[in-house]
């Protein structure tokens, strides 16, 4: 009686291939959001930051951040997708496609696309395709998205192995999507930050962001909270005191923001995250640690009816207590360095 | 001079039985106070945290938690009553009596309906009756509480001992008042995140909310200083590491808000507090302390005149690193577990 | 190429006499700023906390907190003037010239009014005016600023010193200009939680706020990332633990408002900071200490041409560690008692 009502979450054979999740609680993104968000990152894009600078080039309003938008919606799917997981193994086709404003209430669904046992019967992984929608019922963000997920019984029966194809990276024509027309002579450069277009940028070019960011217990707490994100690991020190680090782990979406924001310095006017191709987090981040960040320019692309704004394809590599002057990415052995703690590769949006 | 305009609170003697105190600041509970508190607890009620789901239900916004509500009022009365207090003896006739959006304007005032010197001199109880109400002067909350305060001078003659009537449980009938007419056709079941209705619980039913959130002194002061809540306990570890804990003791309103968003999980439709029947703050909480909760089904009532609501008298039990599985509450002794925190006895409301 | 995107900031060397700067990213004040620079300071002052009360007084609305403004346009300045500064060496003619609500969008612009080398030629002396103006391009604040920064090249040849003429402090004259008309009969004493007005405080009247605020590094940095000041000593502790003082030094703007409102007890009506005359931060803060504070009615003044408000001119003292009933300042030898933080002289402004 006493458990009969509580969420335990789904594991592996509780999921079903088709089986579509509507997931709870809807969430209003409220005004005071990004205050918090900004207290915790020190976001400074401009499109993001000022209500006046966004009317002048052609939003409606100052949009909510594209990280707190996909934070908002991944938090929804945790109690259903990944409360028994124990690997968050990838992401693709994962594409803004509305801008969202303050006041707008996101709700998520996803899909089971895919479902693959593992060989030790312990686990298998589990594909869903997410999608973010506004109260209108428009989609805002979707993505695939998969997670290694325990098995409640070994021997529960499971079926044939589906693992779906998903693109290698978003196409240039699928970019921009949530980007309203912009007026680029109204883009202020000097307000903005930076004299870089799209045009000043090179495939190859890196970019070391220079400054550093410490983490500390309360705001990782408070940031994953903030999105309504209730998976175990990031809150509990007396569970995780015995747990595998014997410490509380860092959300990985923390670490993403830490370095988007990391990165204005550089990308000043790379003010959308349009699309992300794929992305890994490569070594956990506990309190006390250090972020820094580095970019490299994988692509550029035109995006096809689109004058007003170019795409480029970047990776974003963060690192814990490791100045990114030399782009730490992998040791002498082939092997990821292991400062690094994420390796990003998404397609950003900026003024031609 | 240097000390005669400053408030240094009120001590037992000056407390006069009929006096009514309104309290400063008013407050308004700002767009931004919903995000600080999500950022805090993590609540996932729907009926909170989407407007849309509000106002699809008959709600004209969604309105603000019942223990924002609470802490917002509760800390207006703490500079002119409990700045001397040494203990928080208990709460009664606690009932939210209309709903408050963001924007409104809260203020208090408190009449004191209650003098009782301790034998020893030196303390007295203060009892008083204490309205929150918004802008246009409408009473929101109204509660009883009485708190053991410090006579600045022990030999200071005081009146005769008067020791209000007050109801052991708020009356079915009186519940419900800070909701409006529900539409429970368009109350979205898996939107919410559970299928159980008013009907669907029975007395005596426990259930264990399993997850634990831990506390560090950063957030528990946000949440405090948020409240405008001044007590002097909370926010200064150069007194408190000279005194009774040496170090910040966490304030009993945050332990009960920690509580609450736990109690999400097995009580996601009990959306609204109506009214607190008792509670009692049984030990003391300190960060790093990691809080678990376990509530039980004390009694069921039927609201009279509504039809689209019902009534859980409800217990919830807040421990300190200890999960509640086993539902702690007293020791072999009879006496309460040292790990528990917080003894609550509240009238939940949700859909029938 | 890695570098050449990248902001490392000015150096001495890169100012010039008259140059006028200015500076990325404009920021929209949310209607949640409010909220979490309540949770970070606990300031209760009844104008900013209650759009009730400031508009029954003649205010549009709750104004924003002056602090929070300055801090806003002060961040902003950052990556231009100030992120090669080893000292932040004084303020003057420093005023709030019209209010500002949520809502509206801060920007900043700073002239270059002074230069000056240092006789070591690693370093020099940069005097700027920087104005903050809303969305309308009104001017809002405007303060004079000089700071120490560094030269990249001890070679580099420097104009002829200039240093300009400051006035020792803001004229009545100047005052109450971001202070409509105030409706004095409206203002309710009751409410703002003091019977005090202009005509009860004494020149050399000196006042203990007695509370004191323990400051976290979770609390610092949000603070100063909300105000989207990324100067690098206060974020990162990878390069902090091989600095001066080994820990991150909390940025001086967060210890005065920890100080104005700790001086709401005393001050209840000094409703509004109108002019800064000079201050000083004279000790760094690090995490975990406790900060107190103590004022000195220096000055007082009617302002021409305004019944409704009148002038104080307050020193106001912060201290780490030790209690003020004492007024601590200076040590028997002359020199800054080292438990002073800061030293500000201010011009307030409350009813009369």
């Amino acid at each position: 009686m006493s458990k009969s009502k509580i969420n335990v979450g789904n594991f592996f054979e509780d999921f079903q291939l088709g089986q579509v999740i509507r997931h709870a609680a809807p969430r209003t993104v409220w005004p005071g959001d990004v205050s918090v968000y900004t207290a915790l990152y020190l976001p400074r894009f401009a499109v993001q930051s000022s209500r006046a600078f966004a009317q002048a080039i052609g939003y409606q309003d100052a949009p909510v951040d594209d990280m707190l938008v996909f934070h908002l919606v991944l938090g929804k799917t945790v109690p259903d997708v990944s409360l028994n997981a124990i690997a968050n193994l990838g992401y693709a086709d994962f594409k803004f496609i509305r801008p969202v404003y303050y006041g707008d209430t996101l709700s998520a669904t996803s899909e089971v696309i895919g479902l693959k046992e593992n060989s030790n019967k312990e686990t298998g992984v589990v594909y869903v395709r997410t999608t973010g929608s506004n109260q209108r019922g428009e989609p805002v963000l979707a993505y695939a998205r998969w997670v290694m997920v325990k098995k409640r019984d070994k021997d529960a029966p499971v079926g044939p192995a589906v693992t779906p194809e998903l693109p290698k990276s978003v196409p240039p024509s699928e970019l921009g999507q949530a980007v309203p027309p912009i007026d680029v002579s109204a883009y202020d450069k000097a307000l903005a930050g930076s004299p870089y277009f799209w045009g000043d940028y090179e495939t190859g070019e890196k970019i070391d962001h220079i400054d550093g960011m410490t983490v500390e217990e309360a705001e990782h707490q408070l940031a994953t909270r903030l999105y309504q994100n209730n998976s175990k690991v990031h809150f509990n020190q007396y569970y995780e005191a015995q747990g595998r680090f014997g410490k509380r782990i860092i959300y990985g979406g923390h670490i993403i923001s830490l370095a988007r924001a990391l990165s204005f310095n550089g990308l000043e006017n790379v003010f959308h995250i349009s699309a992300v191709n794929g992305g890994r987090h490569v070594n956990p981040l506990f309190a006390g640690g250090t972020v820094f960040a580095w970019s490299e320019v994988l692509d550029k692309a035109e995006i096809p009816g689109r004058s007003d704004i170019g795409a480029l394809r970047l990776r974003l590599v963060a690192t814990k207590d490791k100045p990114c002057a030399e782009f730490p990415l992998n040791g002498a052995d082939g092997k990821p360095d292991p400062a690094v703690l994420l390796d990003l590769d998404y397609w950003g949006v900026l003024p031609r």
